[in-house]
C-alpha cells in the first residue's frame, strides 16, 4: 500500500498555503485511496481523530469521520454544546487535552477563523485540519472541487470556472480561488449585486450570469443561505430562482461538456432545478464521493504519511 | 460462517410485506448469530452504516448499533437536531448523501411514516431499514417477538397471543399482527375502551381483560405513555394498573406455561408489577437479547447476506 | 501480554473500598498498559462498554473512551437527554437493558451519589464504574493522582499533599483523601474560609496558603467552580487568585522538587498563574495522560482481566 512517496506532514488551515506541488500531491493520494482502499483496510488503525464541530454541519463532519475510519482511525465527535470551552477552558486547551489523552489529529470547524488560526500557532501536539471557518476558508472543500474537476477534463490548465451567488460570505469561493489560481484557472464571478466582492474581483470577473453560464467549464452554483433572508440579500427563494438560478433553460445555453457543481445542501428549485441536481453532467453526488478519498489524503498528510 | 443460503437483498418497511418463508428465513439467521458470533467477529468489517433517529430512543438505537458494530460495520449516529434536513434539506436528500459518502445501509426511526416510505420509493443508494414509523409500524419489534416466542414454544403454530393496553396508537401491535397472521396465530386484543382500535378488531378478537389473559399463552402487555397523560386516555397511573396492569394475582390466571412480553421500556406498577419483569416467565430482557440478533439478521439481509 | 496475574473482577464505587494492595495493582496494570499497549492491539476486541454521562463532560468522558476503544473495546455513549431514562425508566432498568443488548461495562457519571450506588446493589448483569458521583466520589481521578505523584516519586511513602482551593465541594479531595490515606501520604487542606470542609480536617491538616505550599511536595490547585460564583464562595477570579491562586512567586517558595497538579480544567490566571500551567515541574498534562492508562486498568479489572 506505501509505494507512494511519503507527503509532508502538516496542519491545514487554507489552500493559499500549499503549493501547487502540494495540491498535488493530495489529489495524487486521493487518487490512491479512490483506487486501492477495500472494506477492512486500516493503516492507520488504533490511532486516534477526533472532530471539533462548532457549528452544526452533517455532510462535512460525516465525510471526515467515514475518512476517518476508513483510514482505521479511533474517532472521536465533539459537539459544542458538550466541550469543556463552556467551562471556560479555551479551545487550544481542549485540544492541548485531547494530544495528552492520545489523539493526533483535530478536525475543526468554527464560525471564527482566528479560533483555528490560534490552534496552528501554539504547539498543541495536535496536527489541525480547518473543517470550515467561518466565511474564510474551507480547504478540504476547494480540493475536492478541484479533485472533481480534475478526473473529469483530465486536467485543470485552461479550464473556466464560473462562481455563481453569494461570493461575498462564502469560504469555499475564497479556498477554491486560491487553489485554482496556483493552476491558472480562470475564476469568473455572477450572482446579485447585495452578494458581491469587489475585493475578490482583483483576481476575477464579474460577468452577468448568462454571459457567465456561457463561457465556463465549470458552473459552480453557490448555496444561498435561506436562513440569512432576513438581512435582505434577496427578495424570496422563487425571485433568486428566476434571476439566478440554473434552470434547464439555461443549463441549455452551457458549453456542451460543462459540467455542474454544488458545495450541497442544495435547495431545490432555488439555485438549481431539481432535475438537473442527477443530471449526469452534475458532479454533486460525485463531489461528496470524492471528497471522502481527498480527507483520507489530508489525514494521512497530517499523520505524516502511512509509511512509518 | 456462510453456511446458510443467500437471504434476498432488500429494504424493510414492515412485516405485511414479508412472506412467511421470509419471516423465517430472518429468524434462522437470527438463531445463526446467536449461536455463532463470537467476539472479534467481523462479517462485515470496514462497511458503514447510519442510524437516523428522528424521535428519541436509546434501546432501539443502541441495539441496531450494537448489531452493526457486531457485524463489524461502521456506525454514523444522526440525530435530527445535527442533520441538514433542519437547513432545509430533504431526507432524500440526506440519505443520498450517505450513499455517496460510502454508506450502504440506513436504519431510520421517523413520526411520520410517509417520510420513510418515501426513501424506500426513490433510489437513494442506500438499504432502508424502518426502525419505527409513527403509530404504523415497527416491524424489527415484531420480528424480535416472533422470535422470542419461537425460541419458547419450538413454533408458534397454534399459539394465542393476548396484547393488553393501547392497542390503538402502537405500532408494535400493527406489526406484529401482520407477522403474526402469516403463522395462523390467533391475536387477543384487549384494554381500555378509549384504547381500542375497530379497525384491527377486523383480524383479531377484542376480550374482557380477566378473559384475555386466561386464555393466551403470550401475554404482551404495551407501554403506556404517561406523557399521553393529558389526552385522558387514561386517569391515573395507579388507576390503569388496577384496570390494565398485570398483577400478581391476574399473573396466577394465566396458564401454567404462559409467557410475559413487552416492548419496554417498562413502567413498572404501571402496566405490570415490579416483581413480574423480571420473573422466569417474564421474557422482557429476553426480548432485548434477541433483538440483536434480529437486527444482524435484517441488516445482513440489507446488504445482501454475508456470501460476496 | 497476559503475564500479569489476573486481578478480581468488580465494580468501582470510590477508592475507600479498595485495599492498599489492589490500589496497587490496578497502578501496576496501568503501567503495563504505559509500557506495552500500541496502536493495533485490542485484548478485549469485540466487546462492548457503555458511557453514561449525566452531567457534562468532555475529559473524563473522552479519557474513558479512548481507554476503552485502545483496549478493542466497541463504545455506546448515551447523554442523559437522550435516555429512556426520561421516558420515566429507572436507571438499573436503564443498565439491565444495557446488558440484556450485550454490554459488559458502564461508567456512569450522575450528580446524585445514590444514583450510581443503588446499581452496585442490584444486579443489573454489567460491572459499574464510578466516573464522577456529585461531590462524593471520583475514583479513577484519585488513581491517575497517585499513578502520577508514584511516577514521579517513585513511591507515595514520606510525601506530603497539600490540597488547595474548594475542599468542601470536591469529590477529587475525597477520593485521594481515602486512597492517600492507604499510604500513610500526610494530607495538608488550604483555601477560603468559605470552602473548609471542618469533617474531612479529621484526618488532615488545615494551613494557611503560604506554609502549605512551603510544606508540601504535591501542591495540587482545585477547580473553582466559577459558575457557582452566585453563591458567593468568594468574591471575584481576581481577588481568588490574589488570595489562593498559585503565582510565580508563590511557586518559587515550593519545595525545588515538588509538583504542581490540578484535576482539570484548569482556569488560567484564577487557580493558577498562566505561566505555570505547562511548567516542567507541572504534571498537569501529563495526569491526562496517565489517565488513560489508570482508565485501562480499571476496564480491565471490570472485565475480569485479560486472560479468559
Amino acid at each position: 500500500m506505501a509505494t507512494q512517496p511519503l507527503i509532508r506532514s502538516d496542519h491545514l488551515f487554507d489552500t493559499v498555503e500549499l503549493s501547487k506541488w502540494e495540491l498535488e500531491q493530495i489529489m495524487e493520494r486521493a487518487a490512491f485511496w479512490e483506487k486501492n482502499w477495500r472494506p477492512g483496510q486500516a493503516p492507520f488503525a488504533g490511532r486516534f481523530a477526533a472532530n471539533l464541530f462548532f457549528e452544526p454541519s452533517t455532510r462535512t463532519r460525516f465525510s471526515f469521520e467515514i475518512a476517518e475510519k476508513k483510514l482505521g482511525l479511533h474517532v472521536l465527535n465533539v459537539n459544542m454544546e458538550e466541550s469543556s470551552t463552556t467551562k471556560g477552558e479555551s479551545l487550544c486547551d481542549t485540544v492541548k487535552t485531547l494530544s495528552a489523552l492520545g489523539v493526533e489529529v483535530v478536525t475543526v470547524r468554527h464560525r471564527e477563523p482566528e479560533a483555528i488560526q490560534e490552534l496552528l500557532t501554539e504547539d498543541t501536539g495536535c496536527k489541525i485540519i480547518n473543517a470550515g471557518a467561518g466565511k474564510m476558508a474551507h480547504p478540504t472543500q476547494a480540493l475536492l472541487d478541484l479533485y472533481t474537476m480534475k478526473k473529469h477534463f483530465g486536467s485543470l490548465s485552461g479550464l473556466k470556472v464560473a462562481m455563481i451567488g453569494d461570493i461575498k460570505h462564502s469560504r469555499v469561493v475564497r479556498s477554491n480561488c486560491w487553489a485554482l489560481g496556483k493552476f491558472g484557472v480562470q475564476v469568473i464571478f455572477s450572482g446579485p449585486e447585495s452578494m458581491r466582492d469587489h475585493e475578490l474581483e482583483k483576481i476575477a470577473s464579474y460577468l452577468p450570469f448568462e454571459e457567465a453560464i456561457r463561457e465556463a467549464d465549470v458552473v459552480m452554483m453557490l448555496r444561498v443561505q435561506l436562513e440569512r433572508h432576513h438581512e435582505q440579500l434577496f427578495v424570496s427563494a422563487g425571485e433568486y430562482f428566476k434571476n439566478y438560478g440554473l434552470s434547464i433553460e439555461r443549463f441549455q445555453t452551457m458549453k456542451p461538456d460543462a459540467i455542474i457543481m454544488h458545495p450541497g445542501p442544495v435547495n431545490r428549485n432555488v439555485e438549481i432545478s431539481d432535475e438537473l441536481v442527477e443530471h449526469p453532467r452534475s458532479k454533486i453526488f460525485a463531489q461528496k464521493t470524492n471528497g471522502v478519498f481527498i480527507r483520507m489524503a489530508v489525514l494521512e498528510r497530517a499523520l505524516g504519511g502511512v509509511q512509518r
